[in-house]
């Protein structure tokens, strides 16, 4: 199985297209442009290895500038400070943002279908559930009593939308979802298998009996997701014990996540994949998180903080902070560390085999 | 989307009450009351900041002490030495274990709904299994040949209970669950998505052909879950390979958790969420387990051994040590590791850029 | 519940037998028999601590040797080196590769039973799907417009194969599987949950609005997985970008994996539970990756290189190599690391105290 790679296989994505660069540049914001070629029309986008004059690039990260060099494409999208390694025959579309242009770029050739409104015949859903009439429900899916799903949202094969359960507009929901106990806003995307709403890990110690047993303790706040977040696929976000677990607006959740109960998110929150958060603690807005780290409870993580993957959060860290470790510590302290013991275990190893 | 905070929100949670309070500090086994207000009654719980003089609350974690002084409730439960913190128009419960009471106070206002008895008539559930009349089966279960269900257990939607399982009496199975190949005693609770009984990760590597070459090994145990184990959501527990994979009575499985082929947990372990513990390690009884920790296989924990967040475990740890880094160490050992190499690295820093 | 230790319960897989030690002897392509009992057959396998004179057995980890002098099984499959501790009433079966043996004579006594080919009637198939009529489609599966799914092919209950998606023959899918955007090889296992072709993890932030805001990037590529390649539970395989994401023939895929969109692993590659591979990271062919290792993006791992569990790899690693550690660095130094940091700390420590 030696498939080429492909872009917008037309088995999996809808297509758009001729659009005129002129359009295109419009649409990103570039630079008016000043090549020959510059009326033309472009029917596809692909990466600068593959592209074709009728294709449309870009270039984002400076790693792959040498592809630039050498690309085939009709035109690419690129920071000004790329333009001079743009080729001669490709038209240079220059923003300062070439990432989002190509976002942009790309949902124009390749638009997502909009929901296909209908409640699916195999679907279960509550007579007492307020379904907005252009909502999409698809096979199996199952909505439970008292629940209300707002405008254009769609809901995909499986997913079970749980009792009480308040979704807004746009969502997307993804396979095989479970949410229950959560109020969640506009826009919201959950992918596949994702979890909202079930109890958190909460048990109280009795030694009363003599040896210690475990009680649960009823987990008895709820899931608030506000507008325009992102969960990615089976990541779990347990419900509130005593208080809600909360989703600042536009943050964005990578897959296998971990939010226990009570975790706040402030606004546009970034939390990389396989990261766990511990009960209770509090990320104020534009926090980044990397893959795997994980925070223990209770904390408070200050604004547009940065925590390096794998790293471990046992104390607060200050806005604006940058740290990585496990114990996570400042990230120029971290890596003078990994330098000093590097530098001594040489020396040691000399010593050692030197005594 | 700003809603304030909320415990027991009444579209997702049942509640019970008014209860006076000399009922709740007989359940919770309080000192006898004698504040002038003792013979009233509440009608709810909340936490210390939005409790009004109508609920009852709690106070644990000493972290949130300052929030009893300014407590409104009406009541709240504490431990003997924080009752002279309790404001004095407050009713103070004092007891041992105030988490242990407020568990059980939680519980009485907010009792679990019972299973709802009956098979939707979605579920497919095979002629032969056996299906006490108590039990619930929900939209979309299925329940294949030989399964055998305990009186009073839930099933939710889309679980998928496979041939011969058996499941004992009060479970509750989560939405998305999939179990084969298990034998599940009574009181235990899988939240939603959680995988049961699936094959390990066990392969020879062959080099009869020239190159290694992977072959399958067939595994062929069985997943042993005992009472009372809670497994949290999309946690994945491989069935044995030539043994069984065993979960003692009493123990607490986070979200995320990977138990591989063979391991055995003895009673009342606790491992938080994101652990991975690898094939055939046996936990005695009582061990815990932090966030994110990993343990190689074929190793033996001993009784009441505490394995920090984030520890890599490679060897075998004694009963009642506390281990933590990676690769883990004795946690005192670990904290020292960690202020020396920062003093040597301050140290360092300064040669270096004295040199 | 105190249940004996079980290998094939019948409740739970099939059994067939018995079956001569001359037979199984070819089977695995043992040295001959010459052994009194070699003539005759055994009706089971069993660990060497259970069996009986019945039975079969094995031993491939020194570890157990003491196990291997007490067994009473019939025959038992060895190293050359371990034929010396064969117990006198028992028949070695000699061979190189002893664990590849058990692997064989595990699926002569418990083969898997083939897939019962048809559509079960709550299976929702769209009209223009190509299923071949040796397919077996489970109870509530859905299979979207355009799929194609080859012979002898078996899906588990509540799985959803995508519009458009491939699958090869001889393909096994778990239950609650959701696959998207997807080309799949021959003799593919999917464990349950396992999520295949989601939306990667792409944003642009654009700061044209004042405030940093996050533009979802389109996520254009698939996810090509080719032949023989087993993927664990609840692991997530993102698609691609603008390119593919794509599983090497071979590989083996353990649970709770994340693989991001544009990842690439060649041929035979291992990546054990929790590990994390970000995107457009490539690895070359036998890649092997510990449990919960972690890998940042645009990297290039060499053909046979080893890293370890819980290691973090920020940079290329070298074909062959072995690194573990976060920052990764050769396994040699690592140790070499922890040894220094430790004999440091004993001294600092006491320094300190003297001081």
């Amino acid at each position: 199985m030696a498939l080429a790679d492909s872009v917008g296989d037309p088995r999996f994505f809808a297509r758009s297209g001729p659009h005129s660069l002129a359009t295109i540049a419009t649409l990103i914001g570039a630079e008016p442009l000043d090549h020959p070629a510059a009326s033309q029309a472009v029917t596809g986008i692909a990466p600068l290895q593959t592209a074709g004059p009728d294709d449309i690039s870009f270039l984002d990260n400076k790693r792959y500038a040498p592809l630039l060099e050498q690309t085939r494409a009709g035109a690419v999208i690129v920071a000004p400070a790329m333009r001079p390694r743009v080729p001669p025959d490709c038209v240079a579309l220059v923003t300062p943002e070439p990432y989002v242009g190509w976002a942009r770029v790309a949902a124009l050739f390749h638009p997502e279908p909009p929901p296909n409104p209908g409640i699916h015949p195999s679907a279960l859903v509550a007579a007492d559930a307020e379904i907005d009439s252009s909502v999409e429900i698809g096979p199996f899916v199952v909505v439970q009593s008292g629940a209300r799903i707002g405008a254009h949202t769609a809901i995909a094969p499986f997913a079970l939308i749980g009792r009480g359960v308040v979704l807004g507009q746009h969502c997307r929901i993804g396979a095989h979802v479970s949410i229950s106990h959560a109020v969640i806003g506009d826009r919201v995307r959950l992918y596949p298998g994702v979890r909202v709403g079930q109890d958190g890990f909460g048990f109280a110690i009795t030694k009363s009996g003599g040896i210690p047993n475990f009680l649960s303790v009823p987990q008895l706040g709820r899931v608030l997701i506000d507008d325009d977040v992102e969960v990615g696929a089976n990541t779990t976000i347990d419900r509130g014990s005593a208080h809600d677990t909360r989703i600042g607006a536009g943050s964005r959740i990578d897959n296998l996540v971990m939010l226990a109960h009570n975790v706040q998110l402030g606004r546009c929150c970034v939390i990389v994949s396989q990261s766990g958060i511990s009960g209770s603690t509090v990320l104020e807005d534009f926090v980044q998180i990397g893959a795997q780290a994980g925070l223990t409870g209770h904390l408070r993580i200050g604004a547009k903080a940065r925590i390096g993957a794998q790293a471990g959060v046992m104390s607060d860290v200050d806005a604006g902070a940058a740290v990585v470790g496990s114990p996570a510590m400042p990230i120029k302290e971290f890596f003078r560390n990994v330098a000093v013991l590097r530098r001594l275990a040489r020396k040691g190893g000399a010593d050692k085999s030197g005594g």
